[in-house]
């Protein structure tokens, strides 16, 4: 066994969902994923824990949705009731081709997504994780060999998360007070939002892992200014490059990208939300070093800023202040590693990669 | 997909388990039957039911039972209420080595055995069937190549049940309102024992893929005589060949074993009813033509008789009947395709493999 593996494995267990004795576990972890599965396994007899593999198969469920009336999709009541029963559940993604239900017509897809809704909300509410294994497929997706995935995610993946809490930490004092951020970033990128009254989190690997970014909500009318993502995003099933996008009192107001734009109109027509950001993140997990087409990673690189075009999350909203809303939330990234800077009311924060904290602390 | 994989897929679906529109569906079935699963999905989509795959892996079982301590084993009531929920459930055998935890310690599998058994009730309350994939570890255990273990797996399954269940019935007929039976083979073989008030039942695939025998509880104490049985026997994870067994009243009073005799001890050891028959058996799927060290086949082999030690089925007793229990159940097998015969009520039933009504068809 990859030692990597393992410490993967009591990264999962001890830190991100602490399990305990007695714990009634589901483990979702593809074929694709065994060693790590192993490795759970062997974590959650030591502490005395209950897995229950509950896996899925792009093949099978390709299969599946080809042959189901679109009528027919139904909540699974088997499946939902094993997850209301659970105390923890860990999500691990793998695959030997990430594109094996890419021939399922979108209204199967929706169907299906629709009918697993409460067992996906039902997950939601124990101490959950979703985590990655680099399998094959995934690292054709990075474009990149197998065994350098592999060192990349388990660098991204296997480190001392409570020393990135406390770096992350002062990134959250620095923003949870703040009322105006402004993102400089090339010829591109100058764009101002307020996030006065928001709440901003720190996201050390509990729910995802790798974590590695700090993020909040954008007041959703006060956002100004243009935006040129760098890095392409996948919606719909298709990549969209080189997107740009115009505010005006927070909604957009023009766009353009240079490949799929007419996905990116699709998402922005999707409902009034759509069009609002609904997600400031400031990306600080540096073992990240890399675009690798999978928002799990790429949304935590370290010297990136990301903002969600959609739905924004619960917790990062004020009691008093307004949610943006939307069946949509599309991360968008904008390299700040050059030529680039965050300001919090006026003050400069990060300049190329660096953060004022960081000068402070040499 | 090989046809014959859309044929084992379709006879599980419509004909073992009889799937409706909006039935929940467990599927077992571990990484190495990923064909056979492929297919089971896409029927039972085209019928509109829900399957969960809930499957397990034999390195993380393993892996599971080494780090568990054995007084932390509990029942998992997770995996309890999913299974109460299913109104199917179809669980694949199949395995890249089949002893994958043939290191774990006995009284860790005792103990996880324990506490699986009221999921393992649970499911036999269901519509429910086992079978078998032909993975490469089990095509080693029947000392076959894959290719070879593939195509006798597929004929021995992928075949008109029902033609198989009018064959049997000639044997129900014969078998059920009998009272004695006497099994004759070679030199080492020559038993008697009353099936009178039993009943005879006729498995034709609907719990066991493939099924293929008729088979009924011997009255216990009423087995006088010896049996060979030819084949070897698997007990305690271990081989057992060349048994000699002396009935008396129904009682082993002498036993021999040329390998292994001292499991073959013990077994008899286990409680009181494991030192009497629970079942005979005649085996009739005679696509099932040689050993392969596998229950689930071998005791259908055709031109075979089996006698089990230990536990009778319920609906194999009759109702002012004795039933012999036991935790034991051990199935061994005696070849009657020469010198051998089948005596019922003294009239010569099956002689040298060849069934009395086969002659009386031609």
């Amino acid at each position: 066994m990859d030692p990597r593996v393992e410490d993967h494995a009591e990264i999962i267990v001890d830190h991100s969902v602490s399990v305990e004795q007695g714990d009634e576990v589901i483990v979702r972890a593809p074929d694709a994923a065994e060693d790590l599965l192993v490795a759970l396994y062997e974590k959650l007899g030591e502490r005395g824990a209950k897995p229950v593999r509950m896996s899925q198969s792009g093949r099978a469920n390709r299969a599946y949705m080809h042959a189901m009336d679109p009528e027919d999709f139904e909540l699974a009541e088997h499946a939902l009731a094993a997850v209301e029963e659970a105390d923890v559940a860990i999500m691990v993604s793998a695959s030997r081709n990430t594109h094996e239900t890419g021939d399922v017509p979108p209204e199967k897809n929706a169907a299906m997504g629709k009918v697993q809704k409460p067992i996906q909300e039902a997950m939601m509410e124990k101490r959950w994780v979703g985590t990655q294994y680099p399998a094959p497929g995934n690292a054709q997706d990075a474009e990149m060999s197998t065994d350098a995935y592999e060192e990349f995610v388990w660098s991204a993946i296997n480190k001392d998360w409570e020393e990135q809490r406390e770096f992350q930490e002062h990134m959250v004092e620095i923003l949870d007070p703040a009322d105006e951020v402004r993102i400089v970033s090339g010829e591109g990128t100058d764009v101002t939002m307020s996030v006065d009254g928001m709440i901003t989190a720190n996201d050390y690997a509990e729910k995802n892992l790798p974590g590695g970014e700090v993020y909040t909500a954008p007041v959703p009318d006060s956002v100004e200014g243009e935006v040129h993502f760098d890095m392409p995003l996948m919606a719909q099933g298709r990549e969209v490059e080189d997107v740009h996008l115009t505010f005006e009192d927070g909604e957009v107001v023009e766009f353009a990208a240079e490949k799929n734009e007419e996905v990116l109109a699709a998402v922005l027509e999707t409902d009034e939300g759509a069009s609002r950001l609904g997600e400031l993140g400031i990306g600080m997990n540096r073992d990240i070093d890399r675009f690798t087409d999978n928002t799990l990673f790429d949304e935590k690189m370290g010297d990136t800023v990301h903002m969600a075009l959609g739905r924004a999350y619960e917790w990062t909203v004020g009691e008093d202040r307004e949610r943006n809303d939307s069946a949509v939330h599309m991360d968008m990234i904008v390299d700040m590693s050059e030529d680039s800077r965050i300001e919090v009311d006026g003050e400069v924060v990060q300049r190329d990669g660096t953060f004022v904290f960081e000068e402070f602390e040499e």
